[in-house]
C-alpha cells in the first residue's frame, strides 16, 4: 500500500482570465466552461496525491450563483479532502476577481471524485491522506457522508 | 404568464465528434469537457421552452461510469422535464458511439437547472410545461423531489 | 458485400450555438466555420451509414444566403442520399434559430462526398441504402446527375 | 466607382501547421478544416482588392484528392481573379509540405465569391480588376463561365 | 499618486496541464505555447499590482532549456518584481512537473513588461512596490539594469 | 555535413485575422497570442532550411509598439539570418493591416533561435546559410553579435 500523503502537498491553484468564446450573449462565463476548469485543477490536485493517472469518477451538486464577467480573473484551490481505496474526493473552491474594481468574491465550492488508475485504465490503489488541521478534519469527516450520498445518487448504493 | 408549451418542443439532439484536445493522457474524453457539451446542450434545451437567454443554475450529481474514447461519437439528447417559475429542469441524456465497432451505450444522465433571465440578467416567469407520455409525468413528478434535494444543497431550503 | 441498410438509419442531427470565436467583424458566423461544421456533421452521417473510418472526398457548390449572428443556435441535419461501391453522397440541410425571437430559417444545403477507407486510408466497399420514402427516392436518383457534375469538375470524367 | 486595382495586389499566402486537434484517427486534416483555412485565406484576399468588410456569398465544388498528415505544413494561397459589381471570385491554390521529407505537393484549388458589404451588411459596389499576366487572363475569361454556373445552381439564374 | 503595495499581494499562480494541441510532433509543448501562457500569467500578476488593465510592452529574452511533454503539468508563478512610472516589471517562474514520475523541474524564468492604460488605452500611473524579504530587494535593484537594457534593444535609449 | 542552402529557401509567409477570443479586454491582441504566431511562423522557417524537426531554443527581446485591433489582419515574415552548428537564427518581421482603412504597420521585429533535432530531441547538424543580398549579409554579420548576447543571458557564455 502506499505511503500516506499530508493533504497540504495536494494544494494545487489554477488561474483563469475568462476569454470571449467562453461567455454567453450576456457576456457572462458559461457554466459548462467553468465545470470543465474545475474538472481540470480537481484532477491535477488528485494527481498529486496519488501520483497516477486519475479519472473523474463523478461530480455532485455544483450551484451557479453570481455571474462571472469577461475579463474577470477565476482562481480554481483545489485540495484533496479524503482518499478511500482507489478514490479520492476532492474539493475545489472558486473565486471570481474583478481587478480594476478590487472586488473579489468566492462563487463556488464543488465536491469531486476522482479514481487512480493504471494505463490500462484499471483502478489502482491510492495513498491515504494525512489531516493536519482542524478544517482539514471537518472536510474529512463530512467526506464520508458525501461519499454516500452521491453513492446512492448513482444508484449503486 | 406566458402560454404553458409541450415538453417535445424542447427536444434538442447535440452530436459531437471526441477530437484529440478534448482527451486525456489514456486518449479518453475528460469529464469536464463532457460536462461543457451538457451545459450547452441544456442551455440550448432551456432557451427553447421559454425563447429568453437561460442562464445555468445548477448542475446535479453527475456520474461518469465508462471511458469514451478518441473517435467516438457523442450524442447529447436534451428535454425539459418540468418549469418551475423561472427555473426549468432539463434531463441530458448522453450516448457514447464507436461507429466502426456498431456500438452505442448511454454513458451519463445528468439534471440541469437553467433560470430565465432579461438583458439585466435578472429571473423571469418562463412557460408552464405540458405533459403528453407517461415518460414525460414521472420525470416531471421526480423533478419535485430533485428540486428540493438540490435547493437543500445551496443552502436555499 | 455489406449488407443494405435504410437511409434513415444515417440520420444525424447536429446543434451549436454560434460562439464568439466563429464570428466576423460583422458578429456572424464566417462561412469557413459552417462548412467545418457541416463536414463533421457529413462525416458521422456517412460513418453511421458503412461502420468504417471515413475521409472527406468532395463538397459540393455551397451558397451561402443568410447571414448567422452570434448567439443563435445553428441546427445541421445530416442524411445519406445514395452510395456508390465505394462512396457516398451525404445532404446537410441547415437551419438556424433565433430562440428568443422565435425564429428558424433554412440557410443552406450542402452535399459531401465521403469514401470509407481502412486503416491504411484504401477505398472499401459500403453498403447499399435502401430507399423507403419518396423524398428519398428523388435525393436517390438526382444523386446520379451531381454525381457525373463533380466527376467531371474534378477531371475524374 | 471605386478605382481598378491590379490582381497582384490581392495576393495573400497564409502558412498553417497541421495541429493535433485538425486531424482525424487516420491523423490526417479534416476536410472541414481545409474549407475554413480556405475561407479565411479567401476572406483576407477579397478584402485586400476592395478595402471593404466581406462575406462569404458561395464556395465551389472543392475536391481532397490527398490526405494531409499532422505536422505537415500547408500553404495557402489566395488572389482575385475577377471582380463583378459588388462579388469577387477569389481563387485560392492549397500545397502541402512535409518539410522533413523535402515533399511539397499541390492539393487542392478552390473557387469563392465574397460580396464586399457596409456595416449593416449591404452590398456595395467594388473597384475593377486589372488583368496584367497570361495567366491572369485565362482565370478571369473562365471567372464568367464558373459565375454562370454557381448563380444556376443557387437557383439564381 | 496611487498608494504603494507589497510585492506579494501580487503573487499569481497558474496551473496548466500540458494538452495534444499545445504539442509539437515530437508530443512536447511547442515554445510559443509556454509564451502564450507567460504573458496571461504575467498580465494578471501585473493587474493585480495595479487594479488597472494592462498591455503587455515587452518580453525579455526566453531560453528553453528543457521540453515539456504531453501530460505533464506547468505551474507558472508571476510576481512584480519593480513598478516604475505607468510599467512595472513582472517576473514568472515556469515549472514543469511530470506527477506520475514524481519529478518537478525549474524549466524558465522570464522577465515581462507590462503598462497600465485606462480605457482609451493611454498609459496611466501605477503604485510603488513595497519591498519585504531580501530576494524581492535583489530583483527589485537588479530590475533598474534589465530596465536599461531592454530600452536600449527596444532602440528607446 | 549537409549541403548550404540560400536564405531565401526558407521565406515563410504567414496570414492571420485577429479573432475575438485573441484579444484582451480593450479588443486588441495579447501578446502571448502574438508570440505564439511567431514561435510557429520561425519554426516553419526553420524547418524549412533544415529539413528536420526543430525546437525553440530561444526567442530574444520582444517589444510591443502598436495595439493590434480585432479584425485586423496579421502578416508574419520569416526568414533564417544565419546558421550556426545545430542552431539558426530566424528573423520574423510582423505587420498588422486595417484593411477598410488602407493602413499597413511594421509593429515588431523578433529574434529566434531554433535547434534542429533527431526523434529523441537531440541536436543535428544544419546546412550553413548562403548569402545572396546586401540586407541578408547585414544580419547575418549582427547574428554573431545577438548570438552571444543571448547565451550570455542564458548563462551558457
Ligand atoms: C440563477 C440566478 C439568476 C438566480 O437568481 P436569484 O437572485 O437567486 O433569484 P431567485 O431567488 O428569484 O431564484 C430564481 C430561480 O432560481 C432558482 N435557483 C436559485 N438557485 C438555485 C440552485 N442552486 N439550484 C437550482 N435552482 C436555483 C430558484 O429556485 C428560483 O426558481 P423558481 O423561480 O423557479 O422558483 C442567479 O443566481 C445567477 O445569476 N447565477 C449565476 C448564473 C451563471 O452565470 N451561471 C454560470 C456561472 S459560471
Ligand atoms: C451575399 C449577400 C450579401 C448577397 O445579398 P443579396 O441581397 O443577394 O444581394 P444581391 O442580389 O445584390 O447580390 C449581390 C452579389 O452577390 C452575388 N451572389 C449572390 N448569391 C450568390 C451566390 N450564391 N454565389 C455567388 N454570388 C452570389 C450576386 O451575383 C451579386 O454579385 P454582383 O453584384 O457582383 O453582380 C447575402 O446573400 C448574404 O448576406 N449572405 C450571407 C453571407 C454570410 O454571412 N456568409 C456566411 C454564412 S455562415
Ligand atoms: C478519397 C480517396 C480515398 C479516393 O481514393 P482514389 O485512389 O481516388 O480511389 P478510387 O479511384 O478507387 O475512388 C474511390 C471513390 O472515390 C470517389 N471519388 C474520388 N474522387 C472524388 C471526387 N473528387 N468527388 C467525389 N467522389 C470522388 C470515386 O468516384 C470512387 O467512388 P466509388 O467507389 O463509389 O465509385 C483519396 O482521393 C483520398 O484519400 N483523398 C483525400 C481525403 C482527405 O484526406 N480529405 C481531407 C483533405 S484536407
Ligand atoms: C535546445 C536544446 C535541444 C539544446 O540542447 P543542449 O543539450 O543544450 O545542446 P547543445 O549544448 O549541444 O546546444 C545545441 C545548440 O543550441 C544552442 N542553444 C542552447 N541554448 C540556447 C539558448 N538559450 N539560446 C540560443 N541558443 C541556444 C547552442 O548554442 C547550440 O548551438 P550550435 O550547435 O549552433 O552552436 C535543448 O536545450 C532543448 O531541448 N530545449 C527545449 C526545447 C523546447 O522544447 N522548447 C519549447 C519549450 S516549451
Amino acid at each position: 500500500m502506499p505511503k500516506p500523503k499530508s493533504i497540504k502537498e495536494s494544494i494545487t491553484i489554477m488561474t483563469e482570465m475568462v476569454m470571449p468564446n467562453d461567455t454567453n450573449t450576456l457576456g457572462n462565463l458559461m457554466g459548462g466552461n467553468l465545470m470543465r476548469m474545475m474538472d481540470i485543477a480537481g484532477a491535477i490536485t488528485a494527481q498529486k496525491h496519488c501520483n497516477r493517472i486519475v479519472v473523474t469518477a463523478s461530480v455532485d451538486n455544483v450551484s451557479f450563483v453570481n455571474p462571472i464577467p469577461l475579463g474577470n480573473v477565476v482562481t480554481l484551490e483545489g485540495k484533496i479532502t479524503r482518499a478511500f481505496t482507489t478514490s479520492m474526493e476532492v474539493v475545489v473552491n472558486v473565486f471570481s476577481e474583478n481587478i480594476p474594481a478590487g472586488t473579489k468574491t468566492k462563487t463556488n465550492q464543488a465536491f469531486l471524485t476522482f479514481v487512480a488508475v493504471d494505463q490500462t485504465g484499471r483502478p489502482i490503489e491510492v495513498p491515504e491522506a494525512i489531516i493536519e488541521t482542524e478544517e482539514e478534519k471537518e472536510l474529512y469527516d463530512s467526506a464520508q457522508r458525501r461519499r454516500e450520498l452521491r453513492l446512492v445518487l448513482a444508484g449503486r448504493l
